[in-house]
């Protein structure tokens, strides 16, 4: 799985995407040394958006000042930056980024800027799709044979129940788009494997996506409890940002805890160090699946506009993957197919009438 | 670390543990097997709640009628058993045990019975501490030098902020009492690390920590996000029983997951596995550490009496460890340190002004 996403046959002109080259740990080398591999490797194209003077330079030294155009913004967000103070700033290279996509000059952004700077950015100056309530920001675990994809990852602390059911539509929608499965089997994070279980929100959320599983056409598969997000049972897992977050984070670190104790033991004695000797490669190949670089990134579902958060931490190899499921999604037409799901979602009377009573 | 829990000097008398005999995937014989251990090896004073008729063979088995009466209960909660089904069986095991407890026959309750049975039947049965709003169920994480305490774990899915603000008094007191942490260091599990991070919930809870540590006595350290929950960054984590719940299974998950994938690994090649003979003392090491049965279960705080629920796979030695744990808890008086720790936040002017103020 060095390679989850692949490109795709790209249609008659490729769609521009637009690459923030000021955002992330290594920008702006790495970020133009990723949108380089792209577009040569991939046949992408690509605009970088950030400080000319400091782009030109990188982009002459790979002599691709031809394929790879530069859209100049004056500021860039820190990493550290929160939300916030991220979205008031309207020259930004991520707010210079939205912009080209809300004219219809580019038709995705990829980003690998602080993630809630990103999110709050995207979310102001891209709006929501008609009808779709919040944004969702969704991720992937590296389960095999296909990922699966949790969501939302942080973009919203506090959620309604309403909006879980349109994140199951955003997710099955990138599921099938982003990762070429066809039928995506949906269930929602909660605690206990039986029906009712929960807290009122996931309670809630269970019972409308069963109610209208059918007519939404969606393949729902009910609770999924902590312990199963890497079992594979399902290919989407919805649930509330605050959540999401929590559950990926504690994922995150006891993935890396458990790789951390192992190492200390099979290095804890020259004997045991000896064996690592004959376990190289094996070792190699795993760290490679756990990469997080060959999955492409963090995906914002329900704008007007697709948004790829890379990892802090990519580098140049990471960013192409970054860009390369952004054209994926844009080939795909990830927005038209969110567009049904949720207009499937808001016709249906009895969901509507649900959406309007109080919350209980 | 594989025995964190070990036995403090008992008093004169030690104080009787009720034991439900029934309840556990391996009940009744390894729970008998274990409370023979107990008794015999730590000198602990124990009662066996269960069928007599299944019990006194097993007991007679072990030479052990002497040491270990048996308390007769007719019923037994099946594991699969709802909390709603549970609580209304005043005859079962589980029941009987806490009758005990109330009556102040027994000091404590260990069961291994399901977490939802035990939970709803104790909860109703024994009642909360005067001034404490709902129980916390507690477990603890593998960290070294000591664990790393987590509640609510699953007890309430559905929690106040004033709930989760006595939580951290439980698990204060429960690191003291339970593991001789002096000083608890406390955090709150949240997304983001800055202050005013999180959701409603877990902001409000986190401000008024913040406001009342000094006076009530507890060393608040913030924000504590899912990757740093086996850092040891502090001795205890607070949150909702519906987050809780989703975290600890999800590193549990994400723990068992990693280790699959490197013995897979590990294993993937004649050469890697041949490899593993230096490795065998390091990797059965680790095993230990990661073993559930050397922490003694989960505990549930708050209530008039103490209640520890071991894992439902336990076997002999996880029963006597949990066993241990509770005649600890006992001698430690964590009961009168809770209400102790409750009673200073009740005396809080501004606290209980915020308490009877309507939710945000």
């Amino acid at each position: 799985m060095s390679s989850p996403v692949t490109a795709q046959r790209p249609p008659a002109a490729p769609p521009l995407i637009a690459v923030d080259a000021m955002g992330g740990d290594h920008a702006p080398r790495e970020i133009v040394a990723g949108a380089v591999r792209a577009v040569r490797e991939h046949g992408l194209r690509l605009a970088l958006v950030g400080r000319s003077s400091e782009l030109a330079p990188l982009v002459a030294a790979e002599q691709a000042a031809r394929e790879l155009p530069i859209v100049h913004a004056e500021e860039a967000l820190a990493m550290h930056e929160g939300a916030l103070a991220a979205w008031r700033r309207a020259r930004s290279s991520v707010a210079v980024g939205c912009k080209l996509v809300r004219q219809g000059t580019a038709a995705a952004l990829v980003s690998a800027g602080s993630t809630g700077g990103v999110v709050s950015t995207a979310t102001v100056r891209l709006r929501t799709l008609p009808g779709v309530l919040r944004p969702a920001l969704a991720l992937v675990l590296p389960t095999t044979p296909t990922p699966t994809i949790l969501l939302d990852a942080g973009a919203n602390a506090d959620a309604k129940p309403e909006m879980l059911v349109q994140f199951a539509h955003l997710g099955a929608a990138y599921a099938r788009v982003g990762h070429g499965i066809a039928e995506p089997r949906v269930g929602i994070l909660t605690i206990g494997s039986e029906p009712g279980k929960g807290n009122k929100l996931a309670r809630r959320a269970a019972e409308l996506l069963s109610a209208n599983a059918t007519e939404d056409r969606l393949d729902f598969r009910g609770n999924i409890e902590g312990h199963d997000l890497l079992a594979g049972l399902v290919d989407v897992v919805v649930t509330d940002g605050f959540t999401g977050n929590v559950a990926l984070k504690s994922v995150e670190g006891a993935v890396r805890f458990a790789f951390d104790e192992i190492r200390a033991a099979l290095t804890s004695s020259p004997l045991a160090r000896f064996g690592t000797l004959f376990q190289r490669r094996a070792l190699r190949e795993l760290r490679t699946r756990f990469d997080s670089e060959t999955y492409g990134g963090a995906v914002l579902l329900g704008l007007n506009g697709t948004v790829v958060i890379a990892h802090g931490a990519s580098r140049a190899e990471g960013i192409a993957h970054a860009c390369l499921l952004a054209h994926n999604l844009v080939v795909g037409r990830i927005t038209d197919q969110i567009r049904r799901g949720i207009a499937g979602v808001s016709r249906t009377p009895s969901w509507l009438h649900r959406l309007s009573a109080p919350e209980e």
